[in-house]
């Protein structure tokens, strides 16, 4: 049991779209990522995801709208929901979902699947 | 789905102790709450506990230490561990934990104990 700052966490990441998991609970991940451009459309076919925006703002493109997401907000991405995450800046994100989930959901086989790591 | 602003949200709080559900995810509910002043020794018995400080800074007692945590940092209590939340000052928390998850753990019967609702 310890205290995690985020600020030193996301310090430690460099690569944009790379999740890193800093904190586990009831089988579920918390983890950070630096978003920056455009990463892929998929979809968790199983698992619910929490984007909350640290700092900067992104967009999550979704099939009929989209929404922004700026820093001290949230949002919910239901499974089987597809979307798209684009940042236009970087921006620093903490993401919650269950320690199954691969980042790229559906497109596993997409040059963007990362296994993340603990830092 | 929409975009939750933590801000607004905690607009709506003024109780202290007293959790708001902002969204659900994988049988989890995102809570926010306020802390001031000393809660109560407590433990949940099935459940880990997530506390980010959204605002301010709050001490965790454990039986044989204390974590702070403050904004930007959070910190996981493992199920079944005793603690108990402090706030010298008001702080914000956002909290996560199974939607099972009654405020004071194992003393059901405190004058503490509230159901959670959504806002």
């Amino acid at each position: 049991m310890k205290t995690i700052n985020l600020v030193e966490k996301f310090e430690r990441i460099s690569e944009p779209w790379s999740p890193r998991i800093v904190a586990e609970l009831n089988g579920s991940h918390v983890k950070l990522a630096k978003f920056k451009g455009e990463f892929i459309w998929h979809a968790h076919e199983r698992e619910d995801e929490m984007f909350l925006v640290i700092e900067g703002s992104i967009r999550i493109r979704l099939e009929d709208r989209e929404l922004t997401v700026g820093a001290g907000e949230l949002a919910v991405i239901p499974r089987g929901v597809r979307h798209l995450p684009i940042a236009d800046e970087e921006a620093k994100v903490l993401m919650l979902e269950p320690a199954s989930t691969v980042n790229t959901g559906d497109e596993t086989a997409s040059e963007r699947t990362v296994q993340a790591v603990w830092i």
